[in-house]
C-alpha cells in the first residue's frame, strides 16, 4: 500500500491532459509569433486557452499573462509593481510562500521600498486590525500581499475584507492563489483584486507552467524582456502546448469541483476526528475551524525518536512533506511553523490530498501514524 | 505540397522525445524538491538530464541551469552579471537577439553600468579589432556580449578568438548559443566562455525550457528568486518532464549531428546556386562564404508588388519568416537587417531548416518564389 498525501507539492496529471498534450506535441508545432499558417494555428491555442482561464475566473482574456509556473509569476508581480516610483512601500505576512518573501525582500531593497511584516496569530491569521492601521497611517499607494491559501498550514484569507480595506485606502491587492487556483471557485470579477497567480501542476495539469491574472486597471513593467509575446508582458517562445494542457486541467477542476471538494472535505473532517480521538498527543497547525479542504498540518511533539520522522513515512509508503517541498530536499525550520510559534516544540507534518486522493490512502496514513 | 522553412522560430518535436515525456507525464509525477521516494525519482530524472547535458557540452554537472526557456537564461544572466558592482561594462553588438539587447538596456539603466555597442560590417561580423581597443581602455572587468551564430542572418562568431581576447582582458564571455546548441558540437570544456544558453524547441524539444551554462569559476545573482532549486540559482519546481525531454533531444541531436550537418549544407549550398543562377536580382543576407548551415536569409529588392511577400508564401504553403519569429505577428523592420544596412531597399526572407527539411521542400519553395 502507498499513499502519496503530497498534492500541495505537486499533483497527478489529469490523463485527459496528457491526452490533450501528446496529441499536440505530435500535430502543433509552429511558433505563436510566427505570421504563417502554422504560427497562427498555434496563436489560436494559446488564445484559445486564455479565453477559458479567463472565464473561468470570470475576468478579460486580456487580464491573464502566461508564465513558467506561480514562481515567476510572482517574481514577475513583485518586480514590476516595485520598480513602480509612485509606490512607496509593501505590506506583506510572514507565512507567505519563500518566492514571496525572498522577491518583495530583493525587489524592495534594490529599488529602496519600506517593508513592513503584519503579525499573524497562532492559527497562521493575519492581523486585519494591523493592516487597517498601517494603512490608514499613509496617503500614498501601497501594496499589500497575502496569500489567499497557505501552503503549509491551509490558512485561508478572506479575500473580499481584505480586497475591501486595500480599496479603500488606494491599494493595490496582490494575492498568491497558487494553492487555491482550481480549487477554489476564484471569481475575480469584483475588482478586489489586483494582481494574482496560478501553476498548473497544482491543479493536475503540466509543471513549468502558470499564469498572472493582472487587473486591467493597473500596468506593470515586464519582468522577462526581449519580445512583444504576452502583449509585451513576458518574452520568450509561448510554451503553448503546455498552456494548452493548463487550461483544460483548469476546465476540468471546475467542472468537478463541488464533488470533489465536498468529497475531499468530508476526508479531511474524518481525518481531524481520527487525529483527536486517537492521537491525543498530536495537535493541528492551522485554524481548526477552516482552511483549505485538502491540507491538514499536523504538529507531533518533538521527541528523539521521531527525528526520521517523514523518512520513517516514507519507507512505509506514506508520501507527504513537513513544511513545504521547495527547499530542495534541505529539512530545515520551516519560516510558517516558526511565524505561528510551534516551531520549538514541534515537527510538522503536512497531509495535502486531491482529488485522487482515497480514503484507503487516509486509513493507511493513520495506521503508518500509529507505527512511526 | 508544403514547406516548413521556419526552423530558426521552432522545430517539430523528435517522436522519441514525444514518446518518452508522454510516458513520464502518466508515470512520474513527484516534486523533484519533496524529500520522499516519489520526489527522489523525479530528482534522478532532472540529475540525469543534468548529466547528460553536461557531458555532450563536456562541461560539469554543476554548470548547467534549468530554465524555461532562451529568453529566460539571456535575462537570467544579464541580470545577475550587471548587478555585480565590479562590472563597469557590457560590450555587445547591434545584431544580438532582442532578448539580450533589451535584457542589456535594461539591467545596465538600473544598475548604471555602460553599455558599448560594437560595429558590424555588411555580412553582421562584429568589428574584431575594434573589440580589442575597447577593452584596452579599460582595466576593469567588462561584460562581453556576442551571440554564436545570427538567428536572422546566420552569421557566425569566432568563438575561440573572440574567448581568447576576452581571456586576455580578464573580461567575461557570454555567448548566446540559442541557434546552435543541438547543431555544432559545442565543446565548452576549453573555460573560453563563461556563460551560454539553450532552448529545446530550437533542436526537436519541447518549448517552454531551457538551460544556461555557467562557469565554475562565476557566480551571479539568482533572477527568479524563491527557493533553492537549480542550487539556489533558479527557484520553482522544476520542470522535470520537458527537462527529460530537452535532454533526449540533445542526444538524439548530437548522435546524428554529423549526417545532419552535412546534408544540410549541402542543401544551403543547393539552394544558393539555385538563387545565384535563376534569381540574379537576388542577394543573400550574411556571410555567403558561411554562417548557419541550415539558415539562409535572402534580400529581396522592394517593389510595391511584393509588399505581401510572406503572406504570398503562406498561401501557397511556403511557411518561413523575413526576420524573426519574435515579434508577435508585428512585422516591422529587423534591426539585424537595419545594421546590416539592408533595410532600405530589400526585404529580408529567412529559410531555416532542421533535419526533417527535404529537397522536395527546398524545390517547391523555389518554385513558389518564381510565382510571388
Amino acid at each position: 500500500m502507498k499513499a502519496y498525501l503530497d498534492n500541495a507539492a505537486t499533483t497527478k496529471m489529469d490523463e485527459e491532459v496528457i491526452e490533450l498534450m501528446h496529441q499536440m506535441m505530435q500535430n502543433n508545432y509552429g511558433n505563436p509569433s510566427s505570421i504563417h499558417e502554422m504560427g497562427r494555428k498555434s496563436r489560436v491555442i494559446v488564445e484559445h486557452a486564455r479565453t477559458t482561464i479567463s472565464k473561468l475566473l470570470k475576468v478579460s482574456p486580456n487580464e491573464i499573462f502566461f508564465t513558467s509556473g506561480g514562481t515567476e509569476s510572482i517574481n514577475s508581480i513583485i518586480s514590476g509593481l516595485l520598480q513602480n516610483p509612485d509606490i512607496k512601500r509593501i505590506i506583506t505576512s510572514p507565512t507567505e510562500h519563500s518566492s514571496m518573501l525572498r522577491s518583495i525582500e530583493h525587489h524592495a531593497k534594490i529599488n529602496g521600498k519600506e517593508v513592513i511584516i503584519l503579525n499573524v496569530d497562532k492559527f497562521g491569521h493575519v492581523d486585519i486590525a494591523q493592516l487597517k492601521e498601517v494603512l490608514s497611517q499613509f496617503e500614498d499607494i501601497a501594496v499589500v500581499s497575502l496569500m489567499h491559501g497557505n501552503n503549509e498550514i491551509g490558512t485561508l484569507l478572506h479575500l473580499k475584507k481584505v480586497g475591501e480595506i486595500c480599496r479603500k485606502h488606494q491599494s493595490l491587492f496582490v494575492s498568491d492563489m497558487v494553492q487555491t487556483m482550481g480549487k477554489y471557485a476564484n471569481d475575480l470579477s469584483s475588482g478586489m483584486l489586483d494582481f494574482a497567480m496560478g501553476s498548473a501542476h497544482k491543479f493536475h495539469g503540466p509543471k513549468g507552467v502558470g499564469f498572472m491574472y493582472i487587473n486591467g486597471n493597473n500596468k506593470i513593467l515586464p519582468f522577462i524582456l526581449g519580445g512583444s509575446q504576452e502583449r509585451n508582458m513576458r518574452a520568450g517562445t509561448e510554451n503553448m502546448i503546455s498552456i494548452a494542457g493548463m487550461a483544460k486541467a483548469m476546465e476540468i477542476a471546475y467542472a468537478n469541483m463541488e464533488v470533489n471538494s465536498q468529497r475531499l472535505a468530508e476526508l479531511k473532517n474524518y481525518l481531524v476526528q481520527k487525529i483527536e480521538s486517537d492521537f491525543p498527543h498530536l495537535e493541528i497547525n492551522g485554524d481548526p475551524q477552516g482552511g483549505l479542504y485538502n491540507l491538514l498540518s499536523i504538529a507531533v511533539p518533538k521527541t528523539i525518536h521521531n527525528q526520521l520522522l517523514l523518512m520513517k513515512f516514507d519507507i512505509l509508503g506514506v508520501f507527504l512533506s513537513g513544511g513545504s517541498a521547495c527547499s530542495s530536499g534541505v529539512i530545515k525550520d520551516s519560516h510558517v511553523i516558526t511565524a505561528i510559534g510551534k516551531v520549538k516544540n514541534y515537527r510538522p507534518i503536512r497531509l495535502s490530498m486531491s482529488k485522487f486522493t482515497t480514503k484507503e490512502e487516509i486509513d493507511y496514513f493513520l495506521e503508518v501514524l500509529k507505527k512511526v
